[in-house]
């Protein structure tokens, strides 16, 4: 297969985005995307790599999971800003091996993805390569200067997350120890094969002005929420028994696996972290749209993180989340 | 090394760049980039691979080249549209080998890049691999619906073609010849090794209203030109005797090359082929800032490339130059 016929078979993977937005002028085939903003929104722009080995396995991963997936983990960087996702270009290498119905099923997933997060394809740069490769990057909008940033935690704070954290690092073991394709209809791998972005709840969040700071649980809790003190220069303190952990916790055990753990250090949950002062705690709801919205501590002052158990002991939590230069592989 | 830390070191190499743009409101280290554009200008988005083993060679190419290059790769696609590079995203995966000096003389090719084309880093991301893999995404602005498109080449328009072509190419024969890493200083290989996107030519032309269509030369002029007539619906007659080729052919005979191949199907040149209306072919210089704009031939109402030698025989041109779903290798 030439490149110009790869480009042109994921093109009309994606002839619904002419009806989508108009101010994609250009979209792949040229040089480059141009693509015309309002003039009171800013561009947000975010990339992610997705590579075989390193963020999905071929013999493992369904292609259509993988599809999805490349772009849902880029669109909830957008989410954990509060944006609006209005476009994306896909950067994909290929081997010659993968350009059959692989690709027909991964640009299906990909399709979904882009429809259900309107978010439409730009552009994009395809090369042959025998490791399956994508990088994906999104253009997303939001009103100027109101982008939630994960800098802007203070202490006294309140320490939200969206969901249930754990289920994705669960459903990643499961899919390891299985000698097949992931099923995608198991609920046990659901959601690490087909995360969601929690987009909506991130632009209500933003609308409403209620969190001080935000980002995405993309490589586990106990890292993103390292990251997110030391970007805002605080700490804070975690309530072990208030984390929403695995609904069937029995799941986990069985697998052999403890489901505070797996919330902690598990990665892959797309779930958002947020912080919110204490005087609009009551603006917030229990759930939206259906997500639990779960208070689990509190930003201090002190340049750490500590962990309390039920009975008030405290112990450091470390960042044992995923960081793809001290793991090996998937 | 931790993927923090390669951040870190990532974003004191890109110091510079507060002071060039301050609508870069967010860099590197949180979940996206915020880009604020002028009203009346549009956004421009590209992105591009830059592959070991494709696009470079671990043991020939030096660090320094690869970090200008890849970057210089999407900066030419916004010459080629005459845009004004504004910021780019840095997706980059490393071996743990990697992280040391390779990456610091990598990152000095790329600033300077970066400064050259006034184009600074928005953000990007980071990832282990055994493979050393770049994906960068550049965003430019452009008068609104004043990008020159390669859709736009009419019968009758003559083409042209900037700088001398098949240099590159040669440097690529050379350095695979050689046991050594590529010598930055070597007149035979410095194009291939450090391109020069033409940035003014391709922003004075767009002033200027005088591209039809245009595009730049990434891989090869038999290649690209094929692109920009598919895309214009149009043919073309080109004159082999006016190519411009290497200014000293017996460099390429000394290799065994013929010079005219080299030009027709060689890559990685970065020159701009663009088309020029016939009553405007007196308003351009026979060169620009130094850099010669060369009429090799003209735009037919044919949809056929044809090449004619200085005894006006005809044959077909075929598209022969770098398709990376059909070469094999660097």
């Amino acid at each position: 297969m030439r490149e110009g016929e790869l480009i042109d078979r994921i093109d009309r993977a994606f002839r619904h985005r002419s009806e989508v937005s108009r101010e994609v002028r250009l979209g792949i085939g040229d040089d480059a995307a141009l693509f015309r903003p309002r003039p009171d929104r800013e561009m947000i722009l975010t990339c992610d790599w997705f590579l075989e080995g390193t963020h999905f396995l071929r013999e493992k991963h369904p292609p259509d999971s993988v599809g999805w997936k490349c772009l849902a983990r880029a669109v909830s960087d957008i989410a954990a800003m509060g944006g609006v996702p209005r476009c994306f270009l896909l950067s994909l290498a290929l081997p010659e091996t993968h350009t059959g119905s692989w690709l027909d099923e991964f640009l299906a997933g990909l399709g979904r993805g882009s429809r259900r997060f309107r978010c439409v394809l730009a552009g994009g740069d395809t090369t042959r390569q025998r490791q399956i490769s994508m990088n994906v990057t999104v253009v997303a909008d939001v009103p100027t200067g109101r982008a939630v940033l994960r800098s802007g935690a203070g202490p006294g704070e309140l320490i939200y997350v969206s969901g249930r954290l754990g289920e994705a690092e669960l459903g990643l073991r499961v899919l390891r120890q299985s000698r097949r394709l992931g099923n995608a209809k198991s609920v046990l791998t659901r959601k690490h094969l087909y995360p969601e972005p929690r987009l909506a709840l991130g632009q209500w969040l933003r609308e409403k002005r209620l969190a001080g700071s935000m980002m995405d649980l993309s490589d586990g809790l106990s890292s993103d929420l390292s990251r997110l003190c030391a970007a805002s220069g605080v700490g804070a303190c975690v309530e072990s028994g208030a984390i929403p952990c695995l609904r069937h916790p029995d799941m986990a055990r069985k697998h052999g696996l403890d489901p505070l753990r797996l919330a902690l250090h598990g990665g892959d949950d797309y779930e958002l972290l947020f912080t919110v002062p204490l005087r609009k705690r009551k603006l917030l709801p229990r759930a939206f749209q259906g997500i639990p919205l779960t208070p689990i501590g509190t930003i201090t002052g002190e340049s750490k993180l500590v962990l309390r158990d039920e009975n008030g002991r405290e112990r450091l939590l470390e960042a044992r989340g995923w960081d793809p230069f001290r793991k090996s592989g998937a």
